[in-house]
């Protein structure tokens, strides 16, 4: 079995590209993840991870890395793309977190519906929440663009 | 490398959710697999793996899961939807089963087809198929619903 | 953390089914890869990582196997599909090469258009190119069909 990771890192990236795994590639290295190979999965905080900035930790190149994302892409010049993507703390560091994940137009409403949504999941579980944390990015698609925001899991 | 699990639970869960990220979380939470990680993975059921039920596996929290599921949503008010999960196991155990997973609407012909697919895939492998377990659950959507149903894969 | 892979096969395959998901679990037995747990990930090519024929390389049955893949099918009569995928070898074997994928109809095309995602890959991270070695696979679907392309990451 593969370990429970212990540190998580969120990060965000946007970036144009001249096709659409290109300008995700491009995107994944604006935000620090370049050169990695991640490894998505649904989306829960190992209790009392650590967070750590993604510049602070040695991902291995082409190391096996998993995550929790949100991406969007658009080929539709003008059109405003967005990602974010939040993390509930629990009041209790001995139960584990939720890592949501969201992805449409205007970041303001993506960011609100992501926090909301880490809300809902603490509320249908019954456990008490300290802290939201969330991060996201908006970008206006020039040709062809993505953008990604991500909770990181990592070992230390 | 990550070796190779040697048990199986077969598992399902319906809910309603506010976002469908929501929905999906929670049906996750109603299969007893809430509070972990899913990895998906293309679907074989390794040589010689035992059932166990989810009740008696003690999966980490936040821990990194294979699995196989089926999953659909629906935010239609009254529509039926299904998801089912059907595993094939070999006569002979040193050989590898596999696992099919199928979703729509009714869940009796979701689960007919699941059942046919596993048929198909062993009658393609020329491999003498000894059972067929396969697990369902349909559920009315009322503003936006998930179901899921899978096959995980772990470690004892 | 799962330990990074260090060696890398290319392979290909394409079959019919008699569902979608029978035709993609055919074409994975037709491309050598049948009797794994395919684990998808995004796309890098570990540092120095060796090159290996499918047939050399004993992948444990059931077993959990990372892979950046293309794949499409079709239940068109008469419609030719394709998968390619193309690595990138960097001039500097001490960092990490690019693994793209592509889908679509001509091969010719698709296999064009992945080359060139490489090209430009490696040109946005200002990095040298060495070689790019390709696969891919065309089929003219008869009832439902899948095509499938692969660089599969494992260990020796």
């Amino acid at each position: 079995m593969v370990n429970t990771p212990n540190i998580y890192c969120l990060v965000k990236g946007a970036a144009e590209g001249r096709t659409r795994l290109n300008a995700f590639d491009n995107s994944l290295l604006n935000a620090g993840l370049g050169d990695t190979n991640l490894m998505r999965m649904s989306s829960i905080l190992p209790p009392a991870a650590d967070q750590r900035s993604i510049a602070d930790v040695d991902l291995p190149a082409g190391g096996l890395i998993p995550l929790a994302y949100a991406q969007i892409d658009s080929t539709t010049p003008g059109r405003y793309i967005s990602s974010a993507i939040a993390v509930g703390i629990p009041e209790d560091d001995s139960e584990p977190g939720v890592i949501m994940e969201f992805e449409d137009h205007s970041l303001q409403n993506v960011e609100e519906i992501v926090r909301q949504m880490v809300v809902d999941a603490f509320e249908y579980r019954k456990r008490d929440l300290k802290e939201i944390k969330s991060i996201g990015i908006e970008h206006k698609a020039e040709n062809c663009a993505s953008t990604f925001a991500a909770a990181v899991l990592w070992y230390e």
